[in-house]
């Protein structure tokens, strides 16, 4: 019974199946953003969107019963269980963030097609080689919000008011966004110098920010190209060491 | 006569000379643009275009004549017959658009010059391997337009009123133009958490971009430095194996 | 006569004094756009100037007696002529276009520092390979041009007025600079569609551009890691082919 | 006595100790940044910092007296020294400057972790190699701060009034922020040929600064995949090498 319940759930046509039910259900969840079709239909996509739950519901239950405390051990269907455990906590009316949530049911998607699998994997391998950078990144905005607030928090509490709007504004001067026009001058007119403070902070997170880019193409360049070309030296180093054995023996025959 | 139509339109002279027209056509289009020689010379300018496009014309007529059904597996074939295909349309004063697509005949410089071709070639060649992650980017756009719409859709009508609308916004915002003096600080002034989903969403796209370069880069990178790489490898293997049958012959020479 | 010259010119000393008038010349120039020293010290600037150039002419004019035509072969010195006559012209009071140009002498520097004009040849190297992407973006740009003057020109003369300012705005649009909340979303409540157009032109920058920015990599890339690794190959393969020679002899002595 | 005080300055225990200093009193710097909590705990908390810096003077006085004139030899001990050195002198309240510089600190994570002060010291590394396109870089904001003062200085003396303020609104201009919308189009107003100066000016910076992110990108693949590969065709060559001296031997042998 166990045996065949696996066949049936490792079939590619039960993957297919539950891919077309992730899909359909997204879509379910986009028509229910349209006020006019929610108006006319609005009860048929609820119940669509209930069949969906229940059909995610039932598949992890029976990989749960077929895996048993293997299942815990997949990454990806602890990733499902959380997404699909989201939809079946109640929602009243005053969590409609929690309703926002549900279309979130979609990054399923990526954990039941493998080549989506491979490039969230392939982040996770980034990080190793990453981490620090992104450690000093954020060591980086710790001490400038720590610093702006200490600096400027007093003269523009909305910008700089405490750590946690001085590390949204330093968020948007990093991405460049209105950091001049928007943030720099306007304290210039009150501290003269704090282009001496927001200056080296650009031009540091973009050094890091490029660190971090380098990174992340050096590890994906190593392995795209790196790996054929060192089997192959590896192959040459072979044949050159057949080739020295295949000479000893022909000294000794001579 | 087919035999030597096929000589002449494949002739280098007869390229050039559809060069010459493209190019001479879209400096007519261009000259339309300015009122005071649309004034003075309009009606030759649309003189010069009707001459251009019947030329256009009778060069699709001979390649089809000469390719017959050829001609339609040629993709370039294709799209030279929609872009001439699209003037022969009758632009009604309330068509506008359609007069201002004729510009696009441009494009047509693209299928007669070999170099921008390969360009072209190049890019759906990458396809394949980027194909994932645009369709993860796609992913990430709808699910996060169909949450912007449900959470700030209806304080924001303009920005977030619907899907369409959303996936507008959240395009600028991935550009990173006034997300946050623009778009973000308004929306925290109602939603004072709105920050923790777009500062991800930045953080996300930013990412699967940066993916999406990597791949490119990566293949252009392979194609180029590795394939020669690659056979000078082959080359030394393939002497490595004579040489090892060199040795082989003198053991039982010997 | 003519050889101690030119000794004297291609001596060390001789371009270190240059390198050095550049640089106290481009001080010069410098200082003059503070007004407080300009008061103070105007006549003495001006002079300091008048000298650089004198200096500069002379220089000129030892380079021509020695080398005579063959000055003219070298891109640099036909460089140095325009710039250094450019400040010959006299400048009256209204082309202070051209005075403020007299700047541009410090751009001399990179024809006398070797390491800079290698940066600058380099530049002019990549050309060839990312020549095809460059007339492909010139030719976006024309195309986009007047299809925006056509469509937008007249709800907006301001930005799409003519061919130059269509030109103007695409490569603010480009840039992404406010191009949404600055222009798109003014233009979109006019014409609902217009995201249909910059959209479009907004996502084919971005990739025409990324193809010039890996053609420039990739060019580096070949040259810096390539060229040694390519060396070695060929040194492998020589060994390999005098080792068969070694080999065949051995069999003939057999 | 100093072996013994050596050999317990370089345990792990005592870097281990350091290093949780080091976050701690970053943590604490940061608190003082709440208002409330400083109302209540703001006692404990200036006398937890005391205690921070009386350990980090106790442990550069410890190296001090190990390592005596060698301490200097070493980049990192000069920078913990300056850190802490600038929190002994005494902050009065005109200089708050000086008591927001406090947190810079917590930079002393930096030369405590290895694999952090790998990447500034990578970082210096690669100056070499881009030490010309930086030089370059300064010489083309030079020459254009020179020029915008003198065109534009007058007619917009907030942006360009001075060599200083240009030098800010290149900057500005270099990261795209508002250089359109924000500066370049006012300017175009009363300069109608602006653009002439400005777009070139965006151009050149864009290419030298992608030339920068080559070299870095270049220098650290080259590092990454080149050593490796390099390694194993010096592998090869020696195999090759030993093969040649084994024929030779057979040929005497023969």
């Amino acid at each position: 019974m166990r045996e065949r319940l696996r066949n049936f759930i490792e079939s590619s046509r039960f993957e297919w199946t539950i891919t077309a039910v992730i899909v359909a259900n997204a879509i379910v969840l986009g028509l229910e953003t349209v006020p006019s079709i929610m108006r006319d239909y609005g009860g048929l996509l609820l119940w669509l969107d209930q069949i969906a739950i229940a059909i995610f519901v039932i598949e992890l239950l029976l990989k749960l019963f077929v895996y048993r405390f293997k299942f815990f051990a997949n990454g990806w269907n602890v990733f499902d269980l959380i997404i699909v455990g989201a939809a079946l906590v109640p929602a009243s009316q005053q969590f409609s963030v929690l309703r926002a949530l549900r279309i979130l049911r979609a990054l399923r998607l990526i954990s039941v097609v493998p080549s989506m699998r491979k490039v969230i994997v392939g982040l996770f391998k980034a990080i190793p080689s990453i981490g620090t950078v992104i450690v000093m990144l954020l060591l980086l905005f710790y001490i400038s919000a720590v610093m702006a607030t200490k600096l400027f928090g007093e003269a523009f509490p909305d910008w700089f008011g405490n750590l946690g709007l001085s590390l949204y504004s330093l968020f948007q001067i990093m991405t460049l966004e209105s950091w001049s026009m928007g943030i720099v001058r306007p304290v210039m007119e009150v501290y003269p110098y704090a282009w001496a403070f927001f200056v080296p902070f650009i031009l540091l997170t973009s050094f890091i920010v490029l660190n971090l880019f380098i990174g992340v193409i050096v590890n994906a360049m190593a392995e795209a190209t790196g790996e054929e070309a060192h089997s192959e030296r590896e192959e040459i180093l072979l044949q050159l060491k057949a080739l020295r054995e295949d000479v000893a023996k022909l000294g000794k025959q001579g």
